[in-house]
C-alpha cells in the first residue's frame, strides 16, 4: 500500500516525513520497550520519495513556526505493509490519514493518491453496476444518462412528488434523485414516497419498457437504511442514494454489500475535505476508496458548476472514475450543480466521454417550456456536442435547447 | 434548530448567508415550479442573525473573487425547522454541513456550534456511560482515571500485549487501548487479543477487586464489528474503541445503541476537519454530534500536546464535553498527545476538573523506572496539582515523578 501526499513544512521535508511515517506506525514520541528492529522492519510505515517542490513564506494553515521564514512543499510517498490492517477500510482511512492531520511538523498536508495493493483487487468487489449496470438498468447504450434532481428539495408532498416522477417520465428522464436533504419527513414519509413514485415508475415502464431509475434517500441509522432498502428492493426500484460523508464508510460498505441496488453516493459534505489546496484530501484518492466500499455512481460537479470548484477539477475527477481499479467497473461520474446543457459542449471536448449521469435540477424544471423539454434540450445538447456542433449552432438548430440557452445561458 | 457557522466572503455577509440558507433547504440556482411561499414558510432555512467581524485583504479558501479587495468575515446563525429532517442523524449533518462548504459566495465557512431542540433530548439517549459509567466500571471515584496505549502501536503478538497488560495492571493502570492503527492483525487477530487480555483483566478484577477497562479497536466493518462487540462482551470486557471518522457516523451509532461496553470515540482524522481556522467544523459542533450518537469517551488532544493544536483549544474542548446536553451524561474527555503528567498542574488550574480519562503512552512505557513507576508518577502528578503543588514541587517530593521530570520535562 503507497500513499502520495502533498505536504508543507518548515522543517526539511525529509525529516517531516520520517515524523509522518512514525506517526502512522509503530512510533510514539519517544522510543519504548518492544519496538525492537525486527518489529520496525515488518511493520514501520517506509518513507519511498521526497521530492521538493516550491517554498513560500507564509504557512498554509497553523502549525510550528519556521525559524528560517520558508516554508518548503513537497510530495511525499510512503508505504506501509497491508499485514498492519488487512482488509479492513476503516483501518486503512486511520492509517492514511488519521493523526497526520495533527501533526505540527507540517503547514500543510494533502493525501493525493493511493495505490492499492492487487489482493485488494480480489478481497473488494467493487461497484456491483457502475457504468455497464446502470446503463442496462436504465436502458441507454451510449449517451450520457439524463437525470434530475427533485426540487424544491424540501417540501413536496409524495403527492406532489410522484406527479413531477410522472411528468419527468413521460419527457424522457433516465434517472432522478431526491434531494439529499430529505429523507422521510412528515408530509414524505420514505415508505409511502417509493410506493407512490415507484407506482408511477413501473406503469411507465409497462407501457414503455423503460424503466426510471430513482434514487431514492437512504441515508440515515444502521437499521433503518437496510429496512429502506428492503422497501426500494420490494416495490422494484433500482437505486438508492447515499450521502456519503454524513453516513460514512461501515455504513455504506454494509449498504452496498446488499448488492441489489445501485448505489448512488453523494458527496456533500466534500467541500470540507478538500477545498483547501493544503488540508484533506485529493479525489483522486477518496474516489479509490468509495469504489472499494462499492459506490456504483459518484459525484463530481460540473462544468461551470455554481459551485468553488475549477474546471480542471472537475475534468481530473471525471478521468479519475472512468479509470480502470483492478478488474472492477467503473464508478458512474455524477455530473451536476448549476447544469442545463451548455455545459455538455465543454464537458464532451475535455472528456470525450458519454459515460456520464448528467444531472440538471433547475436546468430542466425551470425550463421556460416546461420539464419535458427541460429533458429534450439535454438530449438536443449532448447529440450536439458529440456531433461537433458548437452551443451557439445547438442553440439555432434546436428549438428546445435555444429556449434553455435564452434563459440560463447569461448565467 | 440552530446553527452557528463562522464565515468569510467577498459579499455582504447577508446576501451570502442568503445563498447559505437557500441551499440547505428548498432552493436550487433559479425559482422552480411549487416552491411556493406556503411552503417556503415551513421549510426554508431562515437566517437569524449575521454578526460582521473583522475584515482582511486575502481570502482563507479559493472561492469567488473580491471586487473591492475585501473579505468580509462574519458570525452567521441559521435555523431550520427540525420537520426537515426529523431524528435522522446524518441528514441533520448534510443539512448543516453538506454542499455549503462548495459555496463559491464563501472564501470560509465553518461550522461553529450547534443549538439542539429539546425533543432531541427526549429522542436521543446519549452517552449510557459517559462520565459517571465509565468511574464505576473503573472504581475511580474522584481522581482522574489513568490511561495508557499499547506501544508500539503495531507489531506486538498477543503474548507480548498481555504481557504489557499484566505489567500495567500490577502498576495500578485504570484504563489500556489499542492503538487505532491496529484492529485486527496476522500476529495479533482481535478474538485472540480479547480472550488473551481479558483472562489477564479478570484474573486481577478477581485478585484485587478492579477491573481494568481496556478499549478493544472495534473499527471495522459493520458485521464484522458487531460480532467483535460480542466478543468483548463475553469475555467481559467494559469498553470498545472507535475512530469515529474512519467508521462514520451511522456505523457509531449502532455500536453504540447497543449500549453494553462504553464506547472510546477516538477522532483521528480530525484535523482535517478543523485545523483551518475557516474551514470545517469547530469541536463544540462536533462533539455535540458525537453524543447524540452515544460514545462514552471522546478524545481531546492535552494542554502542551505534540500536535498542532492550542491549550486555549484543548481548554475549550474539555470544557465543551463536561457542559451538560441535556440531562444526558457528560461524554468523558480523553487528553493525550505527548502527555507524561507534567501537563497535569496546568490542565487542572486551567479546568478545575478530574473528570479526565488522562492518557500517556511513552510517558508510562518509556519511564525509565518502567511502566508500573509510570503510572504512579502520572497518579502523583495529578495528587499534586489538585492539591496546589508546582510540578518542580512535585518532582522534588516524588521519586518516580521527579525520574519523569528529567526525562521528558525537558522537551
Amino acid at each position: 500500500m503507497k500513499a502520495v501526499y502533498y505536504i508543507e513544512t518548515p522543517y526539511e521535508p525529509e525529516a517531516a516525513a520520517a515524523v509522518l511515517a512514525g506517526e502512522q506506525s509503530s512510533g510514539t514520541f519517544v522510543a519504548v520497550p518492544g519496538e525492537t528492529e525486527a518489529l520496525k522492519q515488518r511493520f514501520a510505515a517506509r518513507v519511498e520519495k521526497v521530492t521538493l517542490l516550491e517554498t513560500v513564506q507564509q504557512p498554509a494553515i497553523p502549525g510550528a513556526i519556521s525559524k528560517t521564514g520558508v516554508y518548503n512543499r513537497a510530495r511525499v510517498e510512503v508505504s506501509w505493509s497491508i499485514e498492519n490492517f488487512g482488509y479492513n477500510l476503516p483501518v486503512m482511512l486511520s492509517t492514511l490519514q488519521g493523526n497526520l492531520y495533527e501533526i505540527t511538523q507540517f503547514t500543510g498536508l494533502k493525501l493525493m493518491d493511493i495505490e492499492l495493493p492487487p489482493s485488494f483487487g480480489a478481497h473488494f468487489k467493487g461497484p456491483e453496476f457502475g457504468v455497464e449496470g446502470c446503463r442496462k438498468l436504465t436502458g441507454v447504450a451510449s449517451r450520457p444518462l439524463i437525470g434530475t434532481i427533485i426540487k424544491p428539495s424540501v417540501g413536496l408532498s409524495v403527492t406532489e412528488t410522484a406527479d413531477l416522477v410522472k411528468t419527468l417520465a413521460a419527457a424522457g428522464i433516465d434517472f432522478i434523485k431526491d434531494d439529499e436533504l430529505l429523507s422521510s419527513s412528515a408530509n414524505s414519509k420514505f415508505e409511502d414516497r417509493v410506493a407512490g413514485i415507484m407506482k408511477v415508475i413501473n406503469k411507465h415502464a409497462d407501457k414503455t419498457g423503460k424503466k426510471i431509475m430513482y434514487a431514492f434517500n437512504l441515508s440515515g441509522e444502521m437499521d433503518e437504511m437496510l429496512r429502506r432498502y428492503e422497501t426500494i428492493v420490494k416495490h422494484g426500484g433500482t437505486c438508492a442514494m447515499i450521502s456519503i460523508n454524513s453516513v460514512g464508510l461501515s455504513g455504506v460498505k454494509k449498504i452496498c454489500d446488499q448488492r441489489q441496488l445501485a448505489i448512488h453516493a453523494h458527496r456533500n459534505g466534500w467541500g470540507m475535505l478538500t477545498r483547501h489546496p493544503l488540508l484533506g484530501i485529493d479525489f483522486r484518492a477518496y474516489q479509490k476508496i468509495w469504489r472499494l466500499a462499492g459506490v456504483d455512481q459518484l459525484h463530481v460537479n460540473g462544468i461551470q458548476n455554481k459551485f468553488w470548484e475549477t474546471d480542471d477539477s472537475v475534468v481530473a475527477s471525471i478521468n479519475a472514475c472512468l479509470t480502470k481499479l483492478f478488474d472492477q467497473q467503473n464508478v458512474l461520474p455524477v455530473v451536476s450543480s448549476g447544469q442545463w446543457g451548455g455545459q455538455a459542449f465543454e464537458t464532451w471536448q475535455r472528456t470525450q466521454t458519454q459515460d456520464l449521469l448528467y444531472m440538471a435540477g433547475g436546468g430542466i424544471l425551470a425550463h421556460p417550456m416546461g420539464p419535458a423539454a427541460g429533458v429534450t434540450a439535454l438530449q438536443q445538447a449532448w447529440s450536439a456536442a458529440v456531433e461537433g456542433s458548437t452551443l451557439q449552432e445547438a442553440a439555432a438548430q434546436y428549438r428546445e435547447f435555444g429556449k434553455s440557452a435564452e434563459k440560463f445561458g447569461g448565467k
